[in-house]
């Protein structure tokens, strides 16, 4: 259960733990700074498969599938699923996740999926709904090229506002306890993941399990609402998702009374170079200052400087592969105690940019904390 | 708080109530069997708007407009908003429910979206997480067409098994307590449809509060899994849908241990008259038999002999303005006791279609039972 905190908020009263987390990213993510600490790179961005949007799908999946090694559960121990990605109607999530046949709530918030999907979680294993769930999000360079923009092969110029949608995949589980119990060299035998281009997922498992000194739990969230500024270039999406991420900062603070420097980190979705001094300058106007605080998961996938990412990395997998792959191993080694994750989203469609509407943002928040475990 | 029912089921212990509703639709629909029951009809089915989808998103806000003045509550008292639609990155939801200022939860579930967003809207005010919600989903025949087949300017000939997306929209506002005790006569002065086309809102609002005799709970709910039985006829939805809706109603029944005659209706959202047929088909091996039960929102809407509309109707639309406009008036009536109402999803996109994907299907069921006010 949890308390209603002020408009948009909630607390629970017994937070869910994030009992394990898998993700899976392409090569371009593999080459940059948290590179060495995702899960699998594939060996290329096809993933074993003829067509972008499989290749996505194949993601998700791989992502589940780790997830579930790492915490040593079969598919249907698994209650309920939260899922989604960026292509219409879904298609990475109804691809990827169909052989696990497990109860699924689809969802769409853009790049905030990961937020939207762990509030989701969080608030169904809180309520005692289930025992265990999942949260699993993707994106992919080329299906979300093709879907928004231009094809690859169009070879279309980039100006250098554009982020780069990350190929790649994030699942979480969440359960009632934390996890520890679990014995990960039994539990290694039951994982499964049926691909043939994994380079390091034993080594990760094995890793994983000796860094987990504290467990996670998700203390709060605060979910967004709408906010439309007017931006119509979807070639610019920091500029379109940082008003929606100041709203939603600015609502988290208020309705939890915390200042900024209550968390070690706020860390956004995709914002980018671009976006993160525009979300800056929007806070600093209602006089919150969480420049010292900040980072942007777009801003930690990629380099920007050597590989050429433009203002950064985006997309639904650009926060849940950080997430997974970097900040959440932090909390369990003890290095970071409390951050605000907040994933932004760009409501785009490639018809509603074409016929001149707004690009509106969404952005959900979660509290995770460092807890003994 | 609420039980755990099987695999994927919950018995809330205190169901909540749907407070109201409201539903918009378009003039086919205004003319078919249950055209009267109708809270507004427009007078074409632009809605005022120059294109297609933004018709859709109007029909979300007058929806949403509507169900707050039937209850007398103000945008703000809503504490979360789950909707969606079938366009690409949910895009009639992104721009129809913007200007409400809600904290959102986007959903996408193809056409069982509205059971979906009944079923997590539900879980949060039984979990305590709220004190009133809404659930709102939408579709529109010429953007479903655009979006999945050809535009209506192709004239493309439709075959026989077709069903013919709805348009219109449904919402649902879910509470804590009854909503009896409110006033409508003061609270329609605070209804505001904000529209030139509403012909029977004012009566419609009078009429419900007359035959509001029984108030109606959710007491519980089966969350579906993806099922694809290889079907990749994109003009024979009920056929893709039919197989996930007799495994959520298989799984339903098994999970609360009840008969179908447990139900007074057991209502499908969209499969038509061929998917009802492969329903019936698919239970009567598991030997079920719902057939003197059972119904689907896609016969009840429209009359296809007269109207020409194929199997019947579908979309989003179909199941929450068959839900609105017919049966929930039934069971607030007393004229129904226990319905399950079960929407169905094809999860199919026009890239996945034209990449020679499978349709899988998906279906999430609802239990409405009418309940002393």
């Amino acid at each position: 259960m949890a308390q209603q905190m002020g408009r948009q908020s909630l607390q629970f009263e017994n937070p869910p733990w994030i009992i394990s987390s898998g993700c899976i990213a392409g090569t371009k993510e593999g080459e940059g700074p948290i590179g060495h600490e995702i899960d699998l790179i594939g060996e290329d961005d096809n993933f074993g498969c003829d067509i972008w949007e499989e290749a996505e799908s194949t993601l998700q999946k791989e992502a589940l599938t780790l997830a579930l090694g790492k915490a040593g559960l079969r598919a249907d121990e698994l209650r309920y699923l939260f899922a989604g990605d960026l292509l219409g109607q879904s298609m990475a999530t109804s691809f990827g996740l169909q052989p696990f046949e497990i109860p699924l709530f689809g969802l769409y918030g853009a790049c905030s999926t990961a937020g939207e999907a762990l509030a989701l979680a969080a608030m169904t294993v809180a309520a005692g709904y289930a025992d265990v769930v999942g949260a699993v999000t993707s994106s992919h360079f080329a299906s979300a090229e093709k879907q928004f923009r231009f094809p690859l092969e169009y070879a279309n110029q980039r100006p250098l506002c554009t982020t780069w949608t990350v190929t790649g995949a994030g699942a979480f589980l969440l359960g009632r306890e934390s996890g520890k119990k679990q014995n990960y060299s039994d539990n290694r035998k039951r994982t499964d993941a049926g691909s043939p281009m994994i380079k390091r997922a034993e080594q990760k498992i094995a890793d994983d399990t000796e860094q987990k000194v504290c467990g996670v739990r998700i203390t709060g969230i605060t979910t967004g609402k709408i906010v439309d500024y007017g931006v119509r270039d979807s070639m610019n999406m920091g500029a379109a998702m940082a008003p929606a991420a100041a709203d939603c900062i600015q609502a988290h603070l208020k309705d939890f009374s915390r200042s900024p420097s209550w968390y070690d980190k706020i860390i956004t979705g995709d914002l980018g170079a671009v976006g993160r001094e525009i979300l800056l300058d929007l806070l600093a106007q209602k006089k919150i200052d969480i420049g010292s605080f900040h980072t942007d998961c777009g801003l930690e996938i990629f380099d920007n400087e050597v590989q050429g990412t433009g203002s950064g990395g985006s997309g639904c997998g650009c926060a849940a592969v950080t997430m997974c792959a970097h900040f959440l191993p932090m909390l369990r080694r003890g290095e970071l105690k409390r951050i605000l994750f907040v994933p932004t989203g760009a409501l785009l469609s490639k018809i509603s940019f074409n016929e001149g509407e707004n690009i509106p943002g969404i952005a959900h928040a979660v509290v995770l904390e460092a807890a003994e475990n």
